[in-house]
């Protein structure tokens, strides 16, 4: 039995107008049919739910492409401080105390507010994996999963552990009914020796993996890279053999033109983070100008301990606003461009083609949006509307590979009190070191 | 009969701590008494109403320092366009259409957004401003409400309509028990000529009037005031006599340094909309280095045709971000400095001196904020969960003037769905002509 959502109107991709009063049909986890609304039902196609859509918007679930989900217990841990500092000095320490229950929790309290947040899929990094992928599991959000094969040690250690990263590869990729793939974390350039780096990109190459990194969060590290290795670490990853995989690229902001030709060349995605690239004072990333290049720019929150938040409404309105003001351009990043990199862009970068629209054969990840609201009156323009006005809040009805894990903003498939209180819990050894 | 605030946390002012575990006490429109949960309340005082407080935030009513309300109106009928052709080609015309009516409703639409957003005053300017304060006075809001007596028409007329200015405020400077302030409108100096600027520079010393501008917004206002006047327009808004008033002055996003001395000699106001700022591409204010010569910096959301909500929480988090990765200073608006600014520099620069914060003989403006809920958990610091994680959506009571504007989200003196319905049918000739 299907879901059928009555009467409603939709924003079905970035690349068209608004569907007005449309029945949108959910046949297992795919979106069976998008049509006027009151027209027969497709001959098969039966309603076991219905979900009312009138004074409501039907948008393809919102795709977060970069975030640590557990790093919720460490939002407002640490806050107006150097990046350097607050990473080494407060972030690192912290975390260097979570215990996999701990993580569990962090991350079951990451999907619920992402969930809350009209998010529909994101793409993880962070200690611990495998908790992280149970709390994914119970969930019901789409995610992907990034586990870290590389020995750490700054410039001390080299080495992969294949082992380990094969072993969580064949246990977690395609679970959850294809809800999460499994990709490999390399945390970044400067963190790593060259030669631990290349056989991170061979490993990546044997599993078929893409690779989730950070790159040119800070000009410090473009400094340091230049200093150490005469280059930065876009051609860096590219000498290395990371850029053979496909990759993710959060941040970016501190690539110059020419890196910004060979991520676009080589197929790159870049995950853009307006929030936490301002709040840790990184600057603003050069997002029109590879726009420009055509390198496809999909938009993350970062870890709530850096944003302090994991509201992708949020991040959509201010990646459309901030590069306006930045240039002075004002269509520099227009209303379109910053929901495509909110849903469809997010999607092809984390590898489920099949995700961020809505259009029949499509995975049905939709978030419904309640409109009849004061500060989304009156409705000029669906787009406008969702873009600049609507808020995480606003998302009433969140639906993941066809099944409904918010309805009436409330969750389904999330104890959101008890989620609440274990991660609150978890996070009392750092609020007591206060 | 007073009102009682059982045991709540608090962020009394951004100047001090927060006040864990208080009960605040509320006598007729003022602050009686905040102190420790359980004590014997003081003599006199009898609690005719209880709010539970725990879960929950008191903090000081937000002030929107620059607005026009029923700017609603307009919301999301023209984006992603220059400023010039935004205001000139799309929102003076259909402004032009607009009745009184339409500003009525526009407006109370706009009061419900604010109240529903933890806004408990505003400073307002726009057309047929006795509209504009009907609305106010029913809504039970806060607001300086700001009449413009210069006779317009670009460079053409010079005067000022006195007897009308001064009729709007014998009507309603000190309605609605204190509040409702009136103010001057100047509109800008770009639109005026140097001898009507005078005269109401004039006017406004001889009715006491603070003085409620736009100055320099874009570069395009500097350059031209540059090539015709040889300076800028600071300068010209002294020699016109302007800085005589109280001003506050909206935007100064292209302010030079020696601009920024003379408003803080001049103990002028500058309202920041970093929102409204970012869409129309008119740039990036100097906050950092007004806050550091000691400009009065308060926070504005502008109208909702250029931001597009009325959403103070989303400029207070936004101005707090947005220094930062400018000026790649991480703490160049640090928390506590953009909650002043959304709070206490507001009230001063309204003229409303017995608000902005939370204390025995202040103004009983108090917005609590539901804080049990997954994005504002868990809980390391009230102040950063404030500033960087909590939304609009998040208040949950309004309290102004001593009386409840908002209970559990639900709007006390404003029928909502009369509003929005009143203000979705005044759009509507727009939405027609798009």
């Amino acid at each position: 039995m299907g879901i059928l959502i009555k009467n409603i109107d939709a924003l079905p991709s970035a690349d068209g107008p608004a569907a007005l009063g449309v029945d949108i049909g959910i046949d297992g986890d795919r979106v069976a049919f998008v049509q006027k609304s009151g027209s027969p039902l497709p001959p098969g196609f039966a309603a076991g739910r219905t979900i009312p859509g009138a004074g409501r918007l039907a948008i393809p679930g919102l795709v977060n492409a970069h975030c640590h989900a557990a790093m919720t217990l460490l939002r407002g841990y640490a806050d107006d401080m150097e990046l350097e500092t607050w990473l080494f000095d407060r972030i690192f320490p912290a975390e260097a105390q979570l215990s996999g229950d701990d993580i569990y929790w962090g991350t079951m309290l990451g999907a619920a507010e992402m969930i809350k947040n009209g998010v529909t899929c994101f793409n993880d990094m962070y200690l611990k994996m495998d908790s992280v992928a149970e709390a994914i599991l119970g969930s019901g959000i789409r995610a992907a999963v990034s586990v870290g094969p590389l020995l750490t040690g700054k410039r001390g250690d080299a080495g992969v552990d294949a082992d380990s990263c094969k072993a969580f590869f064949r246990k977690w990729d395609g679970a959850g009914g294809g809800n999460i793939r499994t990709n490999m974390e390399i945390h970044s350039i400067y963190l790593f020796q060259p030669e631990t780096l290349a056989a991170g990109a061979r490993l990546a190459k044997e599993l078929g993996s893409a690779i989730h990194i950070h790159i040119l969060e800070t000009a410090a590290e473009r400094e340091n890279m230049l200093r150490e290795y005469g280059k930065s670490s876009v051609l860096l990853a590219e000498e290395y053999g990371l850029l053979d995989s496909p990759v993710i690229a959060a941040h970016c902001v501190h690539v110059d033109s020419a890196e910004i030709l060979r991520l676009r060349d080589r197929g790159a995605s870049v995950a853009h983070n307006p929030s936490s690239n301002l709040k840790l004072a990184s600057g603003i990333a050069p997002v029109p100008e590879m726009l420009r290049a055509g390198v496809n720019v999909c938009l993350g929150t970062d870890g709530a301990a850096s944003n302090n938040s994991l509201d992708m409404f949020m991040e959509m309105r201010l990646a459309a606003l901030l590069h306006k003001g930045a240039s002075r351009e004002p269509a520099a990043v227009p209303a379109a461009q910053a929901f495509r990199m909110a849903t469809r862009n997010g999607a092809l970068a984390l590898g489920f083609e099949d995700c961020g629209e809505i259009a029949p054969g499509r995975k049905a990840d939709i978030t419904i949006v309640q409109l009849d609201r004061p500060h989304l009156s009156p409705l000029h323009s669906h787009l406008s509307t969702l873009v600049y006005s609507a808020r995480g809040s606003d998302a009433e009805t969140v639906i993941v590979n066809g099944k409904v894990l918010m309805e009436n903003r409330e969750l389904l498939t999330i104890d959101e009190e008890k989620t609440t209180h274990m991660a609150r819990a978890a996070a009392k050894k750092f609020i007591a070191s206060q």
